[in-house]
């Protein structure tokens, strides 16, 4: 193989928007592993402790892309770890609720130290404002992405 | 949960990197499906098929970021497709190489065309020059990243 074999590929932004997310959800992985979560299980904690009510598992499955039978797995399991519970609405008997325990926000709070600090760390190839125009980019193709799936 | 909750994630670039990795990996799976693969196992194809020689295992790996034990089953699941053949190396008898058959080349060059307009749709939210820049920093994440591994 030479060089402009792989380049052909890794050109591809399908290939590197894999790759590169590849590199930071296994970084993340790392760095939350010491708190017994993984990228997915910290997005629902995080999702639930810093809303006020709590969040809903339909809105859990929207927000991350998953479908509803794996937020039900990540939810049992945070509310096996005494992380978050399920609790009807106020407003609404017929929906439950994820809502972060006591011990929930906490980890939330750990864990977000960690997460983050390996994200800056990832991200330090890049200056502040080219983060923000990757944000920005990321967004339109992520909105237009859901904006698809929904048609 | 209110709308700001949810944003204080979605702004996450980590978290949007996953989204957006995760809405193109899925279209792209949906077509190449009526090939028989998916973006794993097209994407070995692809740098069999391209490459004059063939290509180590050692060096897929280490292109898509997967571990060896995963190169070897997706080089066995082609084998199997009759699309890829292992061969020893011409210049090193103790290194095989993974080259495609015709049959590889014909379902790469056809699998190409479908996955190449999935992509052109999935990236059609951008101009031709918000797609350059965002591949231009998607490339220098992913060679800091796989720099940082390395260390």
């Amino acid at each position: 193989m030479d060089g402009s074999d792989a380049a052909a590929l890794t050109d591809d932004v399908g290939f590197l928007l894999s790759r590169a997310s590849g590199l930071v959800v296994r970084a993340s992985n790392a760095s939350l592993a010491g708190h017994g979560l993984r990228v997915r299980s910290y997005s629902v904690l995080l999702l639930a402790a810093d809303s006020v009510e709590g969040v809903s598992q339909r809105e859990l499955a929207d927000v991350l892309g998953l479908d509803p039978s794996q937020v039900v797995l990540l939810v049992d399991e945070l509310v096996t770890a005494g992380l978050v519970e399920r609790r009807p609405s106020p407003t609404d008997r017929r929906t439950r609720l994820v809502v972060a325990t006591d011990a929930g926000r906490v980890a939330r709070a750990r864990a977000g130290v960690d997460v983050d600090a390996t994200l800056t760390r990832q991200l330090a190839e890049l200056t502040a404002g080219e983060q923000l125009l990757l944000r920005e980019l990321l967004t339109r193709l992520v909105a237009g992405g859901r904006a698809a799936v929904r048609v």
